[in-house]
Order: structure tokens, then C-alpha cells, then sequence
């Protein structure tokens, strides 16, 4: 198998290449022949080419079997208003591999309760994914501005809503037969679009409960009942905010993994966490939301289910006898934590 | 003073007939003369006169010093595909007076601590002020629906955003000098415009620290570190999400009041809890959250800070020894913290 790495910026070359690490390791253990290609994304990108998705960097990813993104973004190019900015590669990047369904899986470990900020006792039983839409909405609309004005124009499809609506019923029906489906439809013509489609399908998926939140209400029920919700599908800037909130009782961002997938097998890993530039060079950031990307990558790219397990149990076992990173609390490094997977896989 | 009452639907009439009594209080010990008039507005406007927002109730808004609000909104009518909907009356209510900047102060009484969601120690030092875009925004942009497309527009202008960040300003100013600025300008036109927009007019406030964050940043960032925030501004739709996750953090939405101001004195005041169909008619709703709205109509549209601090002081007196409401986890109804408010008033 073909993988693609993008490590990008700040800490995510650290990340990126602790990942490959414990890939090259599953691929020893398990006898599989893992080939890995190095490509610029983002901030690095516009340093060395220009632009933040170079043609050769599309053209890899368009090639592999999979992707693995470490991170985009930081200071130095933060103006938002500048013409060329990190962000816009990823951006182009989901659009361009089709990636249409992003799935972000929160668990919070048991021994990592105590780091979250609610005082939910029964936070070990949270075991929620959101599937995000991820190439429509606003984020890809049409945008004008003027000096005096600017839109940005949200849009779905019966469409773009069906794939994605579809995906999630079928992980609701491999899970707990829940489906919870976001919107903001007392408001929104694309929510109740999103509202009645969803609706419609669940008729195919008698099995799967559907249910229907506002996005307010839902920003509050996931932190007064997280433990209610089974797979949760919204639209792409309801699934930004909701999931980064959702992350946030998850105690550490930096844990936290998410795939996103189009038709075939295809799929983008990369770790929830961003750049975090305070902390990068130091060797320091937790690599953990990077490997169980890669595990992700592995049962839903390359089909190793019990590769993926593997490598999800090797981390399991990291979180509850450490070592652990700062952001967890401890004063591991990244080559620490690394190694202690490494240990727990062999 | 001529005070307008929409009471609304589910539990609205029940906390808006409670607030009026305190109102009335209020008018007796200050020697005040407040006059009522009670119109309807949401459902059971649509039921009456098949319109969510009829003419009168719109004259009779625009004639008063104040309006408030109870809740719209229900079963009967959540139909999102619905041509005629209560929320489409409250939207026209709100763009109609202009009330372009809504005013969400959230602090955590420290007898209530105990009923957050959240482990947080310091939560008695809470202390924020949301100021949501109201009038503007997906809210108000166009829209268009056919079989197969849905549209909603986010359109701003410089000049919406400039008044409602000036009344931000104004009130950082009046606080703790901190000014948190919300969007999404990594991704949206509208929301770079804002961005450059609130910076510009930040030269004109240099004794307020204006700091940016992105909306998903910011959902995380109310849950681990509530304290930082003095006022935080933001768009009507990131407003709405966010406004409500913090609501969460209180503990209880039936608390929590709202004002929503445009230029001159007019206002709209309504607690942010809905209809809660589920305990209408039953005499159990938590009054509070719409008594303190009175409490920022006189502050807000009659100049009457004494007697707004006196009602808030009163409530403060309820929750220190109860009664309590179930929300609150005691088992009091309407009418018992009612009473208790007005006692305290005496
Ligand atoms: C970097 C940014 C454009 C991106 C997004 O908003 O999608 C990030 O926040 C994410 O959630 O992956
Ligand atoms: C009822 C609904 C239209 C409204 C809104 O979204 O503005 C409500 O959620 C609010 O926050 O006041």
C-alpha cells in the first residue's frame, strides 16, 4: 500500500513522523509492504512553491491509497486576509479527493476522566461519532466582498445531504442504531433541505432511530447528556463547532483522531488538533491524536481491521500506564510516547 | 412607561404573568406608573390570526418604551416546511425594531455551581457578556430552496458589524476592559470583513484588549476557561450556538436573561429558555430567567438602575435560600418563586 504523508506545519512533522513509525512496525509485525511518500502542504508549501496544495502534492495524494496529514497553519501566516493562506490546501484538498464524510470518534478513556472539564461521572460511557459533512456549505460557497460588504453562500444538494446522510445511518447501524441528525431548520432553507432528506432516508434504515436536534440545543446536550448520543451527522460549519466542543470534554485534544472518506476506499487521516505552534520543534506534542489516525487509516483504507486494533489497544494500554504527554498531564515527550506504543505493539 | 407584553406560547404567558406581578412591585415601591398591553406573537398568534407576528402586535411593539418577550414556539407548530412558523413572527419582531445587538450576561451564582455540567472550581467568577449580532447574518440573507438545492446567504455589511462591535466596545469599556471578537476568518469572507472590521474600530478603544478567536477554538474555550471572558461579540448564527453552550454551563437555561438593543432605548427583553412545551400549563417554569430580563428592561430601556438592581438582588436572595424551581433541583412552582421574589423586593 501507497501512503501519503503531509506533516505540514508546526507540530505536525513531530506527529507525522511518529506515525509513520508505528505504521512501519504494524507492517514488520503484520508482513505488510508499506511504501510512504513525503509531500508539502500549507504554510511549508507556500514557503517553498507559493501555494498552500502544490500540483505534485495533489497529484501524490490523488495516487495513494492514503493520506496522512499532520497539521496546517500558524503565525507566520495567519493574516487572513492575505491571498494565499494555509488553510486554503486543506481546504482544496478535501474537495479535491472527494472526502465528503468526515467521522470523528470521541471516547474518553477512564483514566483520562479526571483531565476532562466536566464532572460527568459517567464520562468512561461516552462513546459518540460525529460524521461531518465536509466539501459543502459555506466553507465552499460562492463568496463576494466589497469594501462595505461580503457574503458567503451557504448550499446543499438533495445530494451532497443523501452520501453523507447514508454514511452515517450505516455506522448508526453497525453501532447503536441511533442517528442523530443536526440542523438549524426553524432558520436555515439548506437545514431543512438537510432536515427532509434525512428524514426521507430514514426509511430505508427502519433499524436506525433517527433523531433531530437544533444546533444550540445540541451545544448544550452534549455536555449535559454526552453519553445520550450514539452517531451524530451535521452539516460542515455545525460539525467544526460542535466537534471541537465535543473534543473539549475529551480532556485533551491531542488524543483525538478523525478520518475522512469519499466513495472508495480512499481517506484523509489527520488528528484534530492543529499546528499548535507554541509548542512546536520541542518535541513535546502528544502524537497519540496522530496514531489513531493511522488506525483509523488502516481498518477504513487499507481493510487490517486487526491492525487497526492493534494499534488502538497499544494506545489504550499507553493511556493507563503512561507515559503521558503535557497535555495529559504528564512530562513525557514525543519519542517517549512513541516508544511506549512501540513497546505495547510488539 | 409603556411597557408591551408578548407572551407567547408553552411557558411563555406562565413566566411573562409572573414578571409583570414583579414589574408591578417594582412600579409600587419606586412610585412608578407602568402601563401593560399584552398582544400576541409565534403560534398562538398563527392560531388567532393565521400570522406569526400580526400588524398589531407590531404597531403596539413599536409604540412602547420596552417589549417583553415570554417564548414562541411548540409541537403544534414545529413543522420546519411549514409555510407560516412562530419563530418567522420573533425573527420580524427583532429586524422590525431593529434590535441589531443582543445582550447575553452569564454569571454563575455560587449556590447554583453545583448544578453545572462543569468540574470548574472558579465557576462563581464567571462572568461574561455575549453581544450576538441579532438583525443580520443567515439569519436575514437570501434564501432559496428547489427540489434538488437549498441556499441560505450570510451577508454583512461594515456598518452592521461596526454598530453592534461599537456597543461591544462600549460595554468592555464599562467592565473589565476585554474584547473577545468571534468568527470564522480562516474560512469565511463575511467573517474576515468582520474581523477587519472590529480591528479597525479597536484604535478608537485603547484602553480595551481586543482579541480574535475562531468559533471552534471558542466552543472549547468556554468549557475549559470560562473565567477569561469578559465581553464576547460575535455573528447572529455563532451567536446563537455559542450563547447557548455557555447557557449550559449556568447549570439551568431558566435563569438566564436576555436584551436585545437597537439605536435609542427601545428594547426587546426575553429569557433565552424556549417554550419547554413538555411543562407548559403545569405552573412549574422557572421565572427567573424572564424576571431578570425585566431587570435589564429597566436598567436598559426605562434608565432605572436602582430598581433593575434591586430585582436582580432579589432573585439573588431566592437563590441563596430557595425556593426552588425543578430545574434548579427543588420542587417549587411558578407562583412559590414568585412570591419569594417579591418578598425579598418588600
Ligand atoms: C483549519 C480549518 C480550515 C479546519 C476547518 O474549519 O475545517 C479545522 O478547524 C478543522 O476542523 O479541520
Ligand atoms: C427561536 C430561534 C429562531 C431563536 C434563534 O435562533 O435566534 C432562538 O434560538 C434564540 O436564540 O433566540
Amino acid at each position: 500500500a501507497h501512503i501519503v504523508t503531509l506533516p505540514g506545519d508546526g507540530v505536525g512533522p513531530e506527529v507525522t513522523a511518529a506515525t509513520v513509525a508505528v505504521l512501519e512496525a504494524v507492517a514488520e509485525h503484520y508482513d505488510h509492504g508499506f511504501r510512504f511518500s513525503h509531500h508539502p502542504i500549507g504554510g511549508c508549501a507556500i514557503d517553498a512553491t507559493g501555494e498552500p496544495l502544490p500540483a505534485a502534492t495533489l497529484d501524490a495524494c490523488r495516487q495513494a491509497d492514503a493520506v496522512l496529514l499532520g497539521a496546517v497553519g500558524g503565525p507566520r501566516w495567519s493574516d487572513p486576509e492575505a491571498k494565499v493562506r494555509p488553510e486554503q490546501g486543506l481546504l482544496a484538498l478535501r474537495a479535491a479527493l472527494g472526502v465528503y464524510a468526515n467521522l470523528r470518534p470521541l471516547t474518553v478513556h477512564p483514566a483520562l476522566a479526571a483531565l476532562s472539564p466536566l464532572k460527568n461521572e459517567r464520562l468512561h460511557e461516552v462513546d459518540v461519532v460525529f460524521v461531518r459533512e465536509l466539501t459543502g456549505g459555506a466553507y465552499f460557497g460562492a463568496k463576494t466582498r466589497s469594501d462595505e460588504t461580503a457574503t458567503d453562500e451557504c448550499r446543499y444538494t438533495v445530494a451532497e445531504v443523501e452520501r453523507v446522510a447514508r454514511r452515517a445511518f450505516e455506522l448508526a447501524r453497525a453501532r447503536r442504531h441511533h442517528l442523530t441528525s443536526v440542523d438549524k431548520a426553524n432558520v436555515l432553507e439548506t437545514s431543512r433541505l438537510w432536515r427532509s432528506t434525512v428524514t426521507r432516508l430514514s426509511a430505508e434504515y427502519p433499524d436506525v432511530r433517527l433523531e433531530h436536534q437544533l444546533v444550540d440545543s445540541m451545544a448544550m446536550l452534549l455536555l449535559t447528556q454526552p453519553q445520550r448520543y450514539d452517531v451524530v451527522v451535521t452539516e460542515n460549519l455545525f460539525g467544526d463547532i460542535l466537534t471541537d466542543e465535543a473534543a473539549a470534554l475529551a480532556g485533551s485534544l491531542g488524543l483525538l483522531p478523525s478520518a475522512s472518506l469519499g466513495e472508495g476506499g480512499r481517506g484523509l487521516y489527520e488528528p484534530i488538533h492543529g499546528s499548535a505552534p507554541d509548542i512546536a520543534g520541542q518535541g513535546v506534542a502528544n502524537p497519540l491524536g496522530a496514531i489513531l489516525s493511522a488506525a483509523l487509516l488502516l481498518r477504513h483504507s487499507l481493510g487490517l481491521d486487526a491492525e487497526a486494533r492493534a494499534v488502538e489497544s497499544a494506545v489504550a494500554q499507553v493511556l493507563e500506564h503512561g507515559p503521558r504527554s503535557r497535555d495529559l498531564g504528564g512530562q513525557a515527550g514525543t519519542a517517549a510516547v512513541l516508544d511506549a506504543v512501540l513497546v505495547a505493539l510488539a
